[in-house]
């Protein structure tokens, strides 16, 4: 049984290779009569895409998002969205000489072991170009309950060993998008460039950190027991690409901590109660508490390097990859808008998925 | 949409309440002709059973499984298994105090905001207890899959700030049952078991860290691009109550390193490659490489602490709640077996997902 | 992947052997807050309960439930909720004689071919015993949709050659459960009797066809384009032993029909337009419009016979089944109450899949 | 929770509406390595295609198909397969005039109160029209599927009041296709295509049946206890426009038959016992028995009609629609292909769903 869709209520499924003819999402249940601004899926791919910056791949491409079904005069109907991008800038030979090879800690390997046909151009569906799509239903999302007063801001808070300690609170996320790396603190930033720029002249990559911030939920999203609200998040969240971790309020702090310090007091509040403190992450029991929900996500530097690498073929032969191509040397600041739109359709769907009392 | 259900082609289904009158699971899915001792799930359980050392709560249940279906002759027979644990210690009165109040960094609140209408005891639907039902699933798979070579085990790396640096692969895991705390370095579970009792005396309560290590399993699991294995396993840890972050591999320390050192180069091997190191955790592209799968899981301290705490009634009063009662100073060596529990229904599921090809 | 389950948001798991320990259900998705008699859904299983009449089973079961989660002070919690009964008269010897046959017409043959070990007595999983979990649930959904105005009957209208040609509306449902074979019309009734009692008399067996009315539905349930109500009817009413088709509407009828004479036309009324005839059955486009909805199910006569039959065993010798054993001449009349089981569970299901408009 | 989506493991996803950009499909579960051929893709689309002959709309489409995804030098890759046809010959503006009115019996007045916003333009997302997508998936299933063995073939047995009384195996299929009816008693079919040319003469519409034919299966495909064989064949079925009613094997006939006519005795046989009889229909607790299994799908004459009728707008006032446009007289054989398309997705479906023994 395979894995292309996320959600159960409102269920995404995305299709496509990164050398294939398109990238595209269905998006089935999403509410009828919401008007729909296609600029703003635009606008939100244009943040994923490749070559927005001198740190980030040259590969060339638009990435027009198309509609194909699902919305009539401006408003969806309730029917199945379909949105779709054609690739124009697909270098397929840039990938003759790694048809048999085993690139390190890609996915060549176990595709081939699993699927035995795969398609090896730009790692073809393993690609991080599928997020695309993710990015394209997340800003659907956004346009429905973004005017029900829902945020979602990521940022990012670390790159290699350069990090930022405030807690989001404490920062100005409104600068985020003013700097190429996407990370609010400014100064901070200038050496987080730097770091990529320095290490892309190394033909090197380096991993990071993303920090997510989900503003103005209402009370009593997520299901238990086993969808809690943070349980799908980090599934959201670990399922893009080189993302290796995820923790949500105290987080992995919390293993040092005691419950004398850890739990957050209610206080009196209209129209309902308020904690002092938000170790919890704005989710108890699995449950939104209408505070603010908050995570991180880690990620690995990304395979792909300018180095020369041993390596195995599929025919079991030890061979060197040789280091050529395109490549992002930190995709971290990418991230930033895949991280939200995977917020958005998790929030999405657990709004739909909520039961409305007998 | 409720949560209630576990996996797409071994699913379970748990239901049941602290206080109620059972705990129970549905197992739907299980392969036929697998032989079942009912001797090895309640032992498992006998891992997670209250009051099984002087750290935990004192609540008196012996957690007695019982099978309502699916297991003819000894065998699994492809149909349902149904398993049953009675509740007999239920002290609901204990209860009765806090019928009205939400208790801090408990689930009092959101349920009531959800659902309206609450089993308040103990807890209800929200308590740990449930996590008995998980455990006994687990121990199913257990008996089908361990025969082929696959191995789950879990230990306690940290409580409070006492914790190991030292990697799985250097630990003895034999020796994690040797103690109360199920840490196998035994001279730093005599530290953890003082921090408990201390904590214990005082009232208190106190988190810590679980590593779980997987290893064994076939290449080919997992499901791209949203059900990758990684991902799933992150849903079911963070799905047990208390967790607060998950990472596998590399994990957040992956955000400092560069890609040269994070590669894990392939090595040619019989009948498949290996990797001369595992960052990677065992998984690429979201697919079991053959190596070991490893990761971690940061539990909160528990909320039910013996301290006087300010809060909010269901009416919007703000009120003290009183510390009193049985309380598990620390959960997470009672987590062990949970998240291996959890670990086997992720493997399961995915190995009966694995796509046969054409 | 197996197929235990119904219903997607309103989910349901039944569980348990003909001649195990117990048969029960877990409901999962059914709204908190709905008030819950156990005696409604007591009443549901006596209607249905074998050895109610002379012409049927004298298996003596009393099919006493039981509740073992999801209802708290005498309402639904919005947790799962599990209902078992227990099995009493379970002479599991009666079957020692057929623990290698393939009885002709039973599902012997083919479950031993797909799970190579099964529960051989009583049919095991494969026997009807399975339906009182559905008539259970059935009862809980009743429970919380009949005081909104909903209500669903079915009646006998055919046993044998012995039918009605009067359309529903033309006969007093409320006189169906006046007599043992549930049919409205009185007359037809003793002679529906007579014929089951000489089929039983001859130690042969009976088919039949089961109607039913589904009134006072909202406009709009149904989910194109697959999920249409009668689709999901239709999968409800033939998962049902025995069941061999499924009409609803002008059903069969409608192929013999002109356009001119099927269309329905609507009329303008108040909140909605009506239409004044209904060949439509209620839906149009998979989706409810208000009117009421009617479908047929036709059931082969039971496959246990009182005559010798030639068939084969497991090892693939011919053998000859005697007839002996308790049996059911014509499970139609018992067939009502789970014909209406399932029909609530497709209602209770797509009234919580409904979704909201944006 | 939406409904265009089907099958549970290899999963179809279906998207368009009748007059917007496209319709397409996105196939998921779809297994690595199977060889494809477009062309028999067309080939299947062809004979769905609207004016293939002079009984049918003239609409005015080639319904080219094209490939977006998931297939890769000539193989599928177990990625997403995703197909898509253009819409070219979408005249829209002779739908102007039926903007805001509910035609009789079609789906206008449902979706209008359902979703609120709908595209009007020939019925949207109801038109049959959708289905292209599904026979497009079917013809990809049957390239992996018929090389095993499996066939599957539909015809038609009646057009309005003209029906062959002949059961299946007495009829030569392969003569199905020899005339514009897809009937294959060439008699018959004659009288068939005489009445819908004159049904289309006066403006009118006529219903009709198909029988539809799997031969080949294995035995063990179908998942009690709800996912019976035959309960996802009439589900797949009567999600078709304009289908009223499923039966399989003895079928409606049933209700009026003794046991001991019924049952099928089974015959010693390799590599497994077969059935002298076959009113079971190839399928015994839902489960194939490895004989024919074959059913029925009755139609309903198609709603657009050349009469003026009397209806309701969306305002609530009374209306006559003008009976004017291109309209199809009788739509059944055009639903030949698609009936073999559902039972290939169901096939599909459940071969792969089939647990393998522990």
């Amino acid at each position: 049984m395979a894995g292309n869709s996320f959600g159960q209520v409102l269920k995404i499924t995305t299709f496509g290779e990164s050398h294939g003819r398109a990238i595209g999402v269905v998006v089935d249940g999403f509410p009828a009569g919401i008007p729909i601004q296609l600029s703003e899926i635009q606008a939100a791919l244009d943040r994923r895409r490749p070559g927005q910056s001198h740190i980030t791949t040259q590969r060339k491409e638009t990435d027009q998002v198309e509609v194909l079904s699902g919305i009539f005069e401006g408003q969806s109907t309730g029917m199945p969205i379909t949105l779709v991008v054609f690739n124009h800038d697909a270098r397929s030979k840039d990938y003759s000489h790694i048809q048999d090879a085993f690139r390190p800690s890609h996915a060549d390997f176990t595709y081939e072991a699993k699927y035995g046909h795969r398609d090896y151009r730009g790692g073809g569906r393993s690609s991080a170009r599928e997020t695309l799509a993710r990015v394209a239903a997340g800003a659907l999302i956004r346009q429905w309950l973004a005017p029900k007063g829902v945020s979602i801001q990521a940022y990012v808070n670390q790159i290699g060993s350069i990090q930022t300690t405030r807690p989001y609170y404490e920062l100005d996320l409104s600068l985020t998008e003013k700097n190429i790396v996407r990370c609010p603190d400014q100064a901070l930033a200038q050496k987080m460039i730097s770091l990529v720029e320095e290490t892309k002249k190394a033909g090197d990559s380096v991993g990071g950190m993303v920090t997510c911030v989900i503003s103005g939920l209402p009370v009593g999203l997520g299901e238990p027991v086993f969808d809690k609200l943070h349980a799908e998040l980090a599934k959201a969240t670990l399922s893009i690409n080189a993302c290796k971790g995820f923790d949500y309020g105290s987080g992995f702090g919390a293993a040092a901590m005691l419950g004398s310090e850890h739990n957050d007091e209610f206080v009196p509040g209209i129209p309902h109660p308020t904690t002092k403190t938000n170790h919890s992450g704005g989710i108890q029991g699995g449950i939104s508490n209408g505070m603010d929900i908050y995570f991180r996500a880690a990620f690995k530097p990304v395979a792909t390097i300018m180095h020369d690498q041993n390596s195995v073929d599929k025919y079991g032969n030890a061979i060197t990859i040789k280091g050529k191509g395109r490549h992002d040397p930190c995709v971290v600041p990418r991230a930033v808008p895949i991280v939200e739109a995977m917020a958005w359709l998790v929030i999405g769907d657990f709004w739909l998925r909520k039961l409305e009392k007998g």
